[in-house]
């Protein structure tokens, strides 16, 4: 610590995303990355990119990307806002649309970035408990809160609610923010988009970083009324001119542009999970129903913190929360079917032998 | 505007990055970019990283390039931070060090940047006058405040002090932190990283896309005791925990290892803006002392709008400060020879006409 450490920094407990240990190879199912390569077409349009105009800043507005995200999407292009990563974006809405003193409300059981997002901005945060079957109870959030953050599908746990299900959400909260972090709405849950040209008080947040295969290069992006989106534009502004460089912002184009891959890879994936689940039933673990790119998990007789280990010793990293009420649990990224044929083998081993 | 608003974002006057017209090709001299390509070894690092590891978080630490920073500048690889542009460090510095209420100094014509970040972050700022002759008055720091952020070589004026002087501030206001953004640092001027070895209230913040020719992908580091660092380290994982991308890793490290090709183009560039400054002072301009990639310039008989206006009209582009002090005066980022030959020669008809 130095003397010249603010308040903030003495105090904040900082986020630690899932380890990536040097040691030797791993298989690697711990921070929910895609287990197939960007589409071709985004590796071709990054080497065009690559050449003398990299000494020249980015275009500070992304146009390009907000346009392909706009026509993907059906919306307009004011109505896109795009960062270095749904990180970034989440970090922008605490001072875009809370004051100190305000309060945001989210499940107790969720992104665990969120309450460190509030703790920097000096926001207040308030959680709300999930379900028993660790689903959110979307009437729980409290009356006097003025923003709610929820993501959808959840996570750790992968749980999805549904398009109905947000729409009353939005509308019992009309007087608050409702910002929906859609990190892992591309394999099977539905997104609120649609929801966005009926309610001002929607503000949607998805990534690159796990559908689209580009968690290399820090992509997120945003979708919400013009006034949502201009409030992020002037944080933004007034943080960094140019969060997206041009590398980046040509691959997330490309990758927008190419729906096919797209459709293709998040298909194999949610194929992938269905085929794992059924096996890990079989085996006697707990599987939540999962509309994720991973799945939560337990067994009654080996804990997560056991099976944690023995796999990582096995050469397969997964992540372990070590946190009341999920700390059986383990979050498996979905890989390669080959991947998840090794995972299954070894905890197929586990099980056996207790 | 919209309910949602905060009043940050209601109050806030974001900056506004130098302007990208795209309805005609322009001699671009506005943004104080390289006029060169980055190094050829760095467009060739890129190829390589450009494939399936896209899929991949980077190294959250970006270890790859702190080392090979710790190298070039002789100091230990936790003394170096890095981030998504020194935009994006500086904005880091407020809430790192400084608590509401706590005063941050700096002039009054400087980068227009630094008083966007204390609206933003809520930190009290006081400026002080520069000298007649556009000379930083350091003794002029109010002995309240709680940090002094210094551009050196200060922006948009181009001139430096040197490390003598530095180091007498520091050791003057051994109670306050002193920031030293040396964005321009490398055409000419004394960089003031000898000094953090013996001063832990310095903290330099440089970046990547003036003298390394990166503007497009997005680098900037800082250097000061492993506290400082610390301090840094804790704000970006309570932020972002990934804010370089995997291509913006290799290609800074590449660039920080090709010392030959940095010396070579940054020397081209101070000939250019010493020949350069030769000729506009004999076109009757009045041209500040510069040690950076651009010249500060003024001419009795053409009002700085007025220059501005008519180079754009025939396809230059420079930055020209609608304020109070320098409304007079251009800054012109030094292109190549052949650009640089192309301004004088236009400036030397409309210094001829009038």
């Amino acid at each position: 610590m130095s003397r010249f450490w603010s308040d903030t920094v003495r105090n904040i407990l900082p986020y630690v995303p899932g380890e990536q240990p040097q040691d030797k190879k791993y298989i690697k199912l711990n921070t929910n990355e895609n287990p197939y390569p960007p589409s071709p077409k985004v590796i071709e349009a990054i080497r065009k990119e690559i050449g003398s105009d990299l000494r020249l800043y980015p275009d500070p507005e992304a146009s390009l990307l907000k346009e392909a995200l706009a026509g993907f999407y059906r919306v307009k292009p004011g109505e896109v806002f795009v960062g270095n990563g749904s990180d970034e974006i989440l970090a922008f809405c605490f001072p875009a649309f809370f004051n100190p003193g305000d309060v945001i409300t989210f499940p107790d059981i969720t992104y665990s970035f969120y309450p460190v997002y509030a703790e920097l901005f000096g926001i207040r945060y308030e959680t709300t408990a999930l379900n028993s079957d660790f689903t959110v109870d979307l009437g729980s959030f409290p009356e006097h809160a003025d923003g709610i953050l929820l993501a959808n599908p959840n996570a750790p746990t992968g749980i999805a609610v549904g398009l109905n299900e947000i729409e009353v959400l939005l509308q019992r909260n009309s007087n608050k923010l409702v910002i929906v972090d859609e990190a892992y709405v591309d394999f099977g849950a539905e997104s609120a988009v649609p929801l966005v040209k009926d309610y001002d008080n929607l503000l949607i947040v998805q990534t690159f970083s796990k559908s689209r295969a580009l968690a290399g290069l820090r992509i997120g992006f945003a979708i919400g009324n013009r006034d949502l989106i201009e409030a992020l534009d002037r944080v933004k502004n007034s943080f960094n001119s140019y969060t997206l460089d041009r590398v980046a912002i040509r691959a997330a184009t490309e990758a927008v542009n190419d729906k096919e891959y797209f459709a293709e890879i998040t298909g194999r994936i949610i194929k992938t999970r269905e085929e794992t689940a059924k096996r890990l039933v079989s085996l006697g673990f707990n599987v939540l129903p999962s509309r994720t790119n991973f799945l939560f998990v337990s067994h009654d007789r080996l804990s997560g913190m056991e099976l944690y280990s023995m796999l990582k010793n096995d050469g397969i990293l997964v992540r372990h929360f070590n946190r009341k009420g999920i700390e059986n649990y383990l979050r498996i990224t979905i890989g390669t079917e080959e991947e998840m044929e090794a995972l299954v083998e070894r905890l197929s081993c586990y099980v056996k032998s207790v």
